[in-house]
């Protein structure tokens, strides 16, 4: 039934919002003397969102935000020491241990021998080819695409190019506004596996639509035979 | 002859280098009171080389570097108003119009009509995606690769991603090290079009081999018509 899967990557394969969440919470801990944690939180939110139009996802332009809001909320008086360490928790993120999902190796391992696999992440490159060199599951995916966005034309494009019509195309991921709204409005089918935290930037609703949803990535296979005995009836 | 030429896009296409360097001189002059403008530039370049491993190219990778060089300097002594100042430069950077080169316009969409013409740059996928939109050329591309590296293997698989062999691709690009060289390695065609400066990681020789080279993009479609007439014979 489904030619090609494709897979979100941070959340959805391995974790990635509770490493920035660990982070942003170190962050606050800095600037305590200056602000309390919430207000620090909102405001680093508040740069994100501004620079996420010309800086784009990622850790460079997470640590990129953090720097200026420690200048702002300190009214320039942040310390050398203090950007020195901030730019250190980035160069940690960079290069810390890719902690994958439960059940996403055997899961991966055993969808590939049967599907043809794609990782579809939108993100910084170099961080996420990096952390797929990391995970050890680079050799599952057939092809590799890291996009700048995902909206219904870039999994239109992604089907184009890969000479796959929407209805033999399933994505796979834990964000809706991300994965699941926009490859269903491009015509394709979608599977919603929440992750444990959300990003602010990525909390949307179903807009009322009927969304498939699994718990865990270890249902999949199970959810792919079931489709595959009714669709052959 | 060639079913698919590929260009690189930082000066080959547009002015990239001499933006970075524009910087990286308010940048020695920030610091001026600290250190000589040479050594400024060296410590500058010895930090990127140090973080290229987890950053890539790009210019959020190169402001982030500028600040952790600004803090190294004055041992820890840089002021908030001055890290203020750095990240500025970096959202000018991302901001600033992009200025093709000469000639590049024109021929880019004179070629398009007879070839399939693709972007192929390595680098920050936002900002490169971001600098094709603003270049006004994104209409002549058949397709884009934004990758993280260009070495030999990197050619390979797009040409085999592209369903191209290798005597039907050619590159043209500015950088005998990611361009000409690893491209002439994976088996297609090259030619270099030299920019006026070249970063100092850029910098390699032919290691004797002989290499096409133009003064400008113009003498391409020149170029491309001896080539078939040869072949032709």
């Amino acid at each position: 039934m489904f030619e090609l899967i494709a897979f979100d990557a941070d959340d959805t394969l391995w974790h990635n919002e509770s490493v920035f969440q660990a982070t942003e919470a170190q962050f606050a801990r800095l600037l305590e003397s200056h602000h309390p944690a919430d207000s620090v939180r909102q405001r680093l939110f508040a740069t994100e969102t501004k620079n996420l139009e010309h800086f784009g996802y990622g850790v460079k332009g997470f640590v990129l935000s953090m720097i200026e809001t420690a200048v702002d909320l300190t009214e320039g008086g942040v310390r050398g020491d203090e950007i020195r360490q901030i730019i250190e928790w980035g160069h940690q993120m960079l290069r810390a241990p890719v902690q994958l999902l439960d059940g996403v190796r055997e899961t991966i391992e055993a969808l590939s021998r049967r599907h043809r696999l794609m990782l579809l992440t939108k993100g910084d490159l170099f961080d996420q080819e990096s952390k797929l060199a990391r995970s050890g599951l680079g050799d599952f995916f057939s092809s590799v695409e890291i996009v700048s966005e995902k909206n219904a034309s870039t999994y239109q494009r992604v089907m184009t190019r890969s000479g796959i019509e929407p209805q033999h195309f399933l994505m796979i991921g834990n964000s809706l506004k991300s994965d699941v709204l926009p490859a269903i409005d491009a015509g394709a089918s979608a599977i919603h596996i929440p992750y444990e935290l959300t990003w602010a930037h990525e909390r949307v609703d179903g807009h009322g639509r009927e969304i498939t949803r699994l718990d865990s990535i270890r249902e999949v296979p199970g959810w792919l035979g079931e489709s595959a005995v009714i669709s052959g009836l």
